[in-house]
């Protein structure tokens, strides 16, 4: 188990595959997500309902529904729609995360309300509206706006999970080092609050993205990111992350890089299949 | 092209094949590695005749001969012996990098006449005799005195490549972060300096090596490392290395990462394989 808690991104309808599942009920393609995503170190798993918004709240609930039983990690509500999220709070076992509040007052004042009231922890993206600010201390700024709410609104600060916001590097050359400024401005400011991201979206439109997230994560674990949106069953990706921590000096004798080299994360396929 | 300047180090006599090779006077593996690893986007050749002491002069100016005229970059002339540097400077072509110097006495007084006179660059391990500091202050500390000693001598800063050394995260947690520190701190006092490592050490007596050293260069680009002694060959670490300097908003319009794409860096042989 990584030091970084990982919300896992598999779950998601605007996935052809899995919108399909979700609108035929098709429960064997969310749960063999669901518990591979889990036995993969997730901490969470994030649950997107997709785009069909008439049958959000319903979708989400079914969902919900469906994965509980078999995994015992928390989900993180994946809406926009505050019905959506009402109806999913509803059903939820364990206490939920929220994805995600902005600085867009709608959403802010639909969501946080459920948020306090339930106790759930929440994804704060540093966006005001649709519009991501394009420097740091634009970012950091709506953050401070986004904390004063939260903290106005009974949210504890250590259930906020800031989202500093990465926009790819295939427009914006310095997009990462942006992203990596706001993860240290916001660790200084609110220390007691979380950060998690969404790593892919540096890397939207170019080739061989698993390379650059990785980089990504790589740097991001060093500036403070305490949590990412992933996909666990990205095995590179986990390796990376493993290693990552090691290099950083947050596993104590090796213990958790040994430990995921015995379970054989570091082999490639190929050389698993020769081995079994 | 990578923006950190790469030292090869496969022509190594301390690696068997090698040794064989230089014992028998059989160019063709030299000449192999040598092409290979300046394709491979080498800045220089690291040239290390290995541990036959009383023949190393010998040996290291055959392997320069050998070398020089079938590849146009540098060479770097690896030995702790001034009598085979000061031979190996005899026949070079261009003038050499000299691996290297530390705070040893007598090491210092044989090496750095020779560096300064033949206006060669310079590797300068942060240690006294065979003692690395454990300590980050400790290794600058060594630094100062180091980099007293080539200013006294003649050297320019900008001939220096100060070497911040890495220990293996096998036997201390925090040896990569206290490398990455003094990468930091040489940075700041020495800012007309560069910075390099053979990277691997960090890793020594761990598996899955390959891992570690990726993300262990990753957080040393970041912290200031401008170029590093590594096998050019490896295309893991190269994908990794083309990955990082584009996260770390050195590569505009990502022309260096697309090219490398092109070039096939980032796929698995089995795919290249297929595709060729």
């Amino acid at each position: 188990m990584s030091g970084l808690k990982i919300i896992g991104e598999k779950i998601n309808g605007t996935r052809a595959h899995v919108a399909r599942a979700i609108e035929r009920r098709e429960a064997g393609v969310i749960l063999d997500l669901a518990v591979r995503q889990a036995e993969a170190g997730a901490a969470w798993l994030d649950v997107n309902a997709g785009t069909r918004s008439s049958s959000e709240p319903d979708d989400l609930v079914w969902l919900i529904k469906t994965i509980q039983p078999v995994v015992d990690i928390p989900l993180c509500l994946d809406s926009a729609n505050p019905q959506a999220v009402a109806a999913g709070i509803q059903v939820v076992e364990r206490p939920p995360m929220v994805n995600s509040i902005s600085g867009e007052p709608q959403r802010l004042q639909g969501l946080l309300p459920l948020v306090a009231e339930h106790k759930c922890t929440v994804i704060a993206l540093a966006m005001d509206g649709t519009r991501i600010p394009e420097t740091c201390d634009g970012r950091l700024e709506v953050a401070r706006r986004l904390m004063a709410q939260t903290r106005a609104g009974g949210v504890p600060d250590e259930n906020v999970y800031l989202d500093p916001l990465a926009m790819t590097l295939a427009t914006q050359t310095d997009g990462a080092q942006i992203t990596l400024d706001t993860i240290r401005g916001m660790r200084r400011e609110f220390p007691d609050a979380h950060l998690t991201m969404g790593l892919s979206n540096i890397s939207f439109g170019l080739p061989a993205r698993s390379y650059i997230n990785r980089a990504f994560l790589t740097l991001a674990l060093a500036a403070g990111l305490d949590s990412a949106i992933l996909d666990p069953l990205d095995r590179e990706m986990m390796a990376a992350l493993v290693a990552a921590e090691l290099v950083l000096g947050r596993d104590r004798h090796c213990l958790n890089y040994t430990r995921a080299y015995r379970a054989g994360l570091f082999s490639r396929p190929e050389v698993r299949a020769a081995q079994s």
